[in-house]
């Protein structure tokens, strides 16, 4: 009987269902072919399946879903040397171009003719063997489960996001958001040598977690009963109330912006520290009313970080391997690969207690 | 006869006068007495003059207007070495504290005691004798005019602005506004090497002046008959017709901002390159509507600029005395020292053929 | 009866004293006088006591020794802010001038005029009491003792050195040297969130207090039977032999030559990986024999580090007080101030199991 | 009739002919093919001539010498588009594997496994035909001939210098070296907007030539009739004597060693500023003696430039393209493809007068 390769597959929005693909081929003397272990599922999953649309990129075609995933490699192209079939890997989900000059320059986040998993019009990894590039495979120690391997990229996320900072020793640093990416950069720059970091998020749940998680210090934004004039000021209060809370000076050496909410943009300008760097990486509505003025008198360094850059995802299983960083605990809620659609179900509903969802591979 | 020391003064909003004060005295042992020669006026000198502040700079006594001078050393302190009498000098208007940590790490721009020449409650310049410290004052060769000195202040900073966008040779350069501030940044780039500098203004005699002084291209934004729906997306189809017209590829690799206008700061976001670096140094409203999640995809580079850092000030020598840049043909008028309350009127008129206008020191 | 200010002071070369000096005044209204608790000796002290001079630096008169010191804050100045009587704190033992480019530009390190304690014909910190302008003096939190914050100085070096170095989270880091400054380079290395740290010593003892205090791995070079054809060739297999032993792929990241030994030099090039970074921080003899090709063709960084910059006395207090460095089981001997000259003669017969000496102030 | 590929062939050391070869034909779809137009010779060309070998690069099997060339690309790979037949182009002579870290992070460079012509085992481009992957082509304009594409290659490696140093206007800059490289150097910092470039060179002719070609200044090392005892503190002395001729105050910001002479690398350690940049790019013995205290103690950044990376072509097209640099006045001799061995022969002898010779393409 042959082999089949099960696939989970979104068809057209809000329409998913499961298939029996063929076994995928590799496509080059580079790729490798991993059978998938655990993947974790992001938000931009969701919107996928909801919306059929991030941006520019939009689904035209049924592509497999998921992009969080680690496995084992079972089959290797001739010119494949860092990995071997056996190991175990981690997947980085977007291999670039290598042709253009963002590839050349090592910013191959942004690549423009990246393959990126589960991003149309690119299948996903939520199906049995998935082909990548071997050099975008990162082998995980035996001490490390499969689901530890998937979270390996949110992990990745967050170094990109803390490397996009500069962020060094010493630093004190301010993340809005406690969500899995948010806890993570506190994470990643405690393991850093960060003085202090201290989380923000209005779920206080997520807040406590975040404590226990790795921050220093969490701020809950209370409902105030006689605000400021305007939604401006009132981020700036809230701003002033954080730095006076965690007695940051001046303000915060670094300002991680992982929400992508308006007040929390304009709270982190507010809150970082003249010279100090402010960096973007949710993303919610496309345009915010944006301190400027305070923004440039600071001489603040507002950046955008979008994906991983070269080391990002070595860097991430090391933190993962050494200890330093503990994605499992993050996880909350596990399911069978053929109870894919109810995992996606649950993270629609964004709940408090709802932090990431691991659906296991087909067997 | 004891010899005084004429000064030209705000008194209140929208009062000022002349006065006749006393010969000031060196401060320290690294002071220096400047006979004024040259004054240029800013925005900023006319902004207190009519509003009487400036963010939280407020005016509570009387100040001494001006503060882009030039003039002739005609007293030292013990300690001075880097000057002697009769040294024709360029001046720089800020001396920072020395002793924090902005300070002591080189960025004494963002120095909260700075001694700023006509910034509440500081003196400024428009006085026959200025003190200030001696490393604050930068010689000037012979074939440099008082003049020429005195508009080494605003050379500089448009070389701090380039200083901060990292701007190297090579980099395509696209500038907002081709008044003083951005014609200069014009041409602090070409000499820098820029491949291609493009300003944009919406008087079509600044632009042509700006082709002339320094530009490569120069783009007036044209009456749009038929609009996109609303303002950002006009911006951002400006920002698309610059690219296209000037063959700037994805975007411009360095974009400075010298509006501080709403529609040019969202389009200067728009017209950079992923990757690219963009720098606020215009100064408008506190809040704007701003592409946010463009600026993170794009992992954009977005920076402040105030004042100056060191190696500005010799740095804008250097570009003067060498030909470079020569900023003296950005003067459109010029006034006596007693008339300078008529070139006060002048600029606050901010007619399109009124760059840069000058008062003569006391003889 | 009038209080006297008790010092050790070097008369000429190898002639050492007591005196009862006057009670220093302050020179300017941001001086503070510190009350001396504890100072370190550092191989310098003993150098300028058997030889007159390092460098340029030549004894012409009478100085104080000692320049690694903690104490508590007896008089300030009137413009002093960051501290205030009954503080304690660790002294930073180099004043610079700040009106010269360096100081102005955030490289004080590298400022000709600087006050360095116990640098001639600048007096040293072995009296009761010493005078020092205020922001050179950093609080030290109650749980540190006056042992901490007198070791606060090395620990502030090695700070330096892993800025010199730009070592980050994640760098695999070979330190050349296990003395106090080795070791502590090591540790701060490890702070910082490096993936690997070994250190190199020929002494076995040093070696195994380093892989107690903090290095991951150590390497004591051993005779070799059958050397390789000249020094050079030999200090390139010890390099090999150590990348081999340590799973360093192709090199370290980061190296940091504290020893000044020619072999340590040689070899910490050939350990280093392509585009590595190596930072001299020991000095020894004034030229070596040095693998210039190997350096270029592997388009390394190879820098310099001396002395301290802003940020490096925070942060080194900041490691202290955290309990991520812990310098005080550097000391191996302590010693009352009466008898300083017995701890100088210790520090100079440079036993193996001598690392760092102290010496109790006044009362 | 078949066509064929002529080709100039290093059969073994000192063994050269020419051949017939069959035409190439692309390796993959990303591939071109260049009819070779002109040809320039470099030093290591001749090195491997006459030597075989250079590191641990060792001829074992034929190969085709020549790798500074231009030419017309004649053939397309279905995946090219960045060019096409017709398009005139500089080739980018060594292309990287894509796949190592170094390739990833933008320093391809470093890359171990670059196919770079003319350097065993690979074949160089003094043939008719040539493959190479089509975004290591460049077109050139209509306006630069054949000579000024060929001569692409040196003006990338001087922009890859300059980048290394990190040479900004403003910058002053010595330049050890007047020969194609160090005067390409001299002019590529000029167009920099550096303040001050002096080029060094035991040739007078050749210092004439930087002199008219961009050099502010240049300087011929003299016999010394009553040299300083000892080589090192020759060096010393001749740095000292360049620092004060060209009025380079605590010396140069900037040097560039492009000689691998023992004593310009010691001058230009004693030449450089405390904090300056100091890249090795020349190539000579593999060691030399090395003031590495002086390196130490003025803080200085030593670094190695080898080849090219992202950005240095087409930074180098233009730089020639605009006229700011005129590699082709370098040009001393042109020959006929027929006539290569004379042309190697020339080269080989390394007179004065000899600074770049041009080998024709065949027809």
């Amino acid at each position: 009987m042959t082999e089949v390769n099960p696939a989970f597959v979104l068809q057209s929005i809000k329409n998913v269902s499961f298939e029996n693909r063929d076994i995928p081929k590799l496509r080059d003397s580079h790729d490798v072919r991993v059978h998938i272990e655990r993947t974790g599922i992001c938000g931009s999953d969701v919107h996928y399946w909801q919306r059929g649309r991030i941006g520019d990129f939009i689904l035209t075609s049924p592509i497999v879903l998921g992009h969080e995933s680690s496995g084992t490699v079972v089959e290797v192209g001739n010119k494949v040397k860092n990995v071997k079939v056996g190991d175990r890997v981690a997947i980085e989900p977007g291999v670039p171009c290598r042709y253009c000059d963002h590839c050349r320059s090592g910013a191959y986040n942004l690549c423009a003719d990246t393959v990126f998993a589960a991003t149309p019009p690119w299948d996903g990894t939520l199906q049995k063997y998935y082909i990548v590039a071997s050099d975008y495979c990162y082998p995980i120690p035996s001490h490390m489960n499969a689901e530890d391997g998937a979270l390996v990229e949110p992990v990745a996320v967050a170094v990109q996001i803390c490397k996009v900072a500069n962020l060094r020793a010493g630093h004190t640093v301010l993340v809005f958001g406690c969500g899995p990416i948010g806890a993570l950069c506190q994470a990643v720059a405690k393991a850093y040598g960060a003085k202090k970091v201290i989380g923000v998020d209005i779920s206080s749940s997520r807040a406590d977690f975040a404590k226990k998680f790795a921050a220093d210090g969490v701020y809950v934004p209370q409902h105030d009963s006689s605000p400021p004039a305007g939604p401006v000021e009132a981020s700036r209060a809230m701003a002033e109330k954080i730095v006076a809370e965690f007695d940051l000076g001046e303000g915060a050496d670094v300002v991680l912006e992982c929400t992508g909410a308006e007040s929390c943009i304009q709270a982190g300008i507010f809150a970082a520290k003249k010279g100090g760097t402010y960096v973007q990486a949710g993303m919610g509505k496309e345009n915010v009313v944006f301190p400027i003025t305070t923004a440039c008198i600071r001489a603040l360094n507002v950046k955008g970080s979008i994906r991983y850059t070269t080391g990002c995802y070595p860097a991430a299983v090391d933190l993962v391997a050494s200890g330093k960083v503990n994605p499992r605990s993050l996880i909350t809620h596990r399911f069978k690969f053929e109870n894919a659609l109810e995992a996606f179900e649950l993270v629609k509903k964004a709940q408090e207690d709802t932090l990431k969802v691991v659906i296991q591979g087909v067997v």
